[in-house]
């Protein structure tokens, strides 16, 4: 899919390690399921590790319970520093009795090989739910793991956190901050429990800009806010979704420390990151074949245009309406309809488009005809936006979700073994 | 599926004619979808009439995009009297320009055919949104469905408001009251757009019992709060749900004008009505194969417990993961824990059973090792329950829902055409 595009930023390629300083490996341990009969072909353990200490900082899934990573995570992140990630797949060690100390151990494994200190080590599973998490792997995987990092080992450490992701999904910009280029980059896992109002999926960030751990907190709490969490993939949120980002200061700005215009550029250089890794998510929903945005206009106020996108791309008769190619304006005013916001449901209007076109559905409540062939040449595109219009004000929103398939019940309906 | 059986009350056949003193019939009008080809081959209008004028009460979807029906009958009822129901499927009669002079139409046809009140009809459509409906079908229809009344109609009417439904779902009680044995019964359209806060899909529902129209409206807005707004097929809240009753009574009881004993005999036998369509309905959501019943107990309060069992039922992992027969428990944590209510998951015990036995698949917010062969044989089971203890109060709550499959997606990927 494409990269949206995003004014004084420039796209470039290297994820996690574009940034000054930032070195990346992913492994194969040889975790497996309980009750798989092989493991797995790929990699699947991963570290970050940056040359100098972090300032650091990290927005957790909402879901109260939370895997056990998260809550070491938490603690270590406390002090706003970090030097290092270690993450692993196939299993979230979420659920157990004895996933804090296994977390914990992982965090002194990675810790004693890489000569830090364990509290400045960020820790993250994702995986299956419940399932005791064989220490043995790891302690063996950690050493390779650790001798083989690179400056360009971003795409070995991204395939290490993919689960049903069927593509790798990373990017990084480069942008100007106090007469210095400053890089940022990221890598996403996506696909399955992802829902608004959460910190949504395992998101690492990395950055050479210098800027203050209350800042980079400010910065990620906020952008969290109209990018990953306006991203639906089922509604599920899940237990051990966390976005974390690690700021080396090698690029050699002055330190950002106010909310002065240094940090309006660096907002939006990490909007553009994590409105794209938004999209690549919900775009590489289980099971989607294409990604919705849905672009909410004339509201009373912001959160009602948020309201209102996030009901349309949550509906699963809308969802199931986008694979089928069909235009049924009648399901968007329904879910239009039901959103728990305030306004004037005979004001709307309603577009759809694509690269291949635009047409109106809907005006003033009511559906409109429209030509079904050029419908139909819209509806066949990967990327399909929905444009509501509530004729009511100037707040606006987007949101992103994906289609409903049979794929995402195969997957879903047999994920375990 | 097996009716559930409630004490006090007796199961009988006959639907909306099981009460003395009403008729119904349906007919095949010739409603058609605009795009598609062929008439449906089922009956597409009915009617249901009482032989005396009845104390009536609704209750009506939440969405704030309304079918044009729902606006009618709502001034209708303001009397809180009605002795006729007139209803279409095939079309919605929503998000039209001219849908309120329509149903209105609708209206008048029925009462001039029944030399009644046009105030006296209510009035529901169920099909398509956004398609004019064309009224010359209904005003012929109207003649031959008016002549064809009978006391055994039941089945003919209940064909006529079945949309995606794959099978009829009526029922009926008895019960004594006040000395004299009353009878309560009713019928339920259901399949798609169903979802816990609205008023929930087409349901009619007539009573021999001398009711006050204020209790009726009491007892059916109770009621429904804890059977058909428990129930889920896809989280979509449809325009045009309502669910009504009409009393004529005519089974001679002293009228119940007080919330005395009568009038809690009256509701349990609701209850007894209205809790097993529920059940019907979420059995037939749209491409289900199976009925999940979640009953949550333990809970601080009955709203805690509530929130927890729809969450539950609601999830698209879940639901999918009953669909595939796998005991996850993980998933039914996570859906526990991103509920919006307050309590410790740490003292969350779940079990999963079914006709063919039982298995505790959580203990204290951990999974637990279970049998896998009896695992395969509750989950294989067309009713599932999920038994979710909270530990922590005297609280419980009910919902219902069913699993999501590839017919699901199937059914709404190409519903309009």
């Amino acid at each position: 899919m494409e990269i949206k595009q995003v004014e004084n930023v420039k796209f470039i390629s290297g994820g996690v390690c574009a940034a000054k300083g930032f070195k990346a490996n992913g492994v194969q341990c040889g975790l497996v399921h309980a009750g798989a009969s092989v493991t797995g072909k790929k990699n699947d353990l991963a570290m970050i590790v940056a040359d100098k200490e972090c300032t650091a900082a990290a927005v957790y899934t909402t879901n109260k319970v939370k895997g056990a990573p998260i809550l070491v995570t938490k603690e270590h992140l406390k002090n706003g520093k970090a030097k290092a990630v270690i993450v692993n797949s196939v299993n979230a060690n979420t659920c157990n009795p004895d996933g804090v100390e296994k977390a914990n151990k992982m965090c002194q494994l990675a810790a004693a090989e890489l000569g830090i200190s364990e509290d400045d080590v960020i820790v993250a599973s994702t995986g299956v739910i419940g399932q005791v998490l064989p220490i043995e792997p790891i302690a063996k995987g950690v050493k390779p793991l650790a001798e083989g990092l690179s400056y360009d080992g971003n795409a070995k450490a991204l395939e290490a956190i993919m689960t049903t992701d069927t593509m790798p999904k990373e990017i990084a910009v480069e942008f100007e901050m106090g007469g210095k280029t400053c890089t940022l980059g990221g890598m996403l896992k996506g696909s399955g429990m992802i829902h608004p109002n959460m910190a949504t999926t395992l998101t690492f960030l990395t950055t050479d800009a210098d800027i203050s751990a209350e800042l980079i907190q400010r910065a990620l709490s906020d952008i969290v806010k109209v990018t990953l969490n306006r991203a639906s993939v089922d509604g599920d949120t899940s237990t051990n979704d966390m976005v974390c980002i690690m700021a080396n200061g090698m690029a050699g700005n002055a330190p950002v420390v106010d909310e002065g215009p240094d940090f309006g550029k660096f907002c939006h250089a990490l909007y553009a990151i994590m409105m794209n890794l938004a999209r690549m998510m919900a775009r590489d929903g289980e099971g989607a074949t294409k990604l919705v945005e849905c672009a909410v206009c004339g509201a009373e106020n912001d959160k009602i245009a948020e309201t209102v996108a996030k009901s349309v791309i949550t509906s699963s008769l809308f969802k199931a309406m986008i694979f089928g190619e069909d235009a049924n304006a009648g399901r968007i005013y329904c879910a239009i309809g039901y959103s728990d916001a305030d306004f004037d449901v005979n004001k709307v209007d309603i577009e759809i488009a694509s690269k291949a076109g635009k047409i109106t559905v809907g005006h003033q409540g009511c559906l409109v005809e429209f030509s079904e062939n050029t419908a139909k040449k819209v509806l066949a595109e990967e990327e399909i936006q929905v444009l509501i219009d509530l004729n009511s004000g100037n707040g606006r929103a987007m949101a992103w979700g994906c289609d409903l398939t049979y794929d995402y019940v195969k997957i879903n309906g047999d994920y375990r073994s």
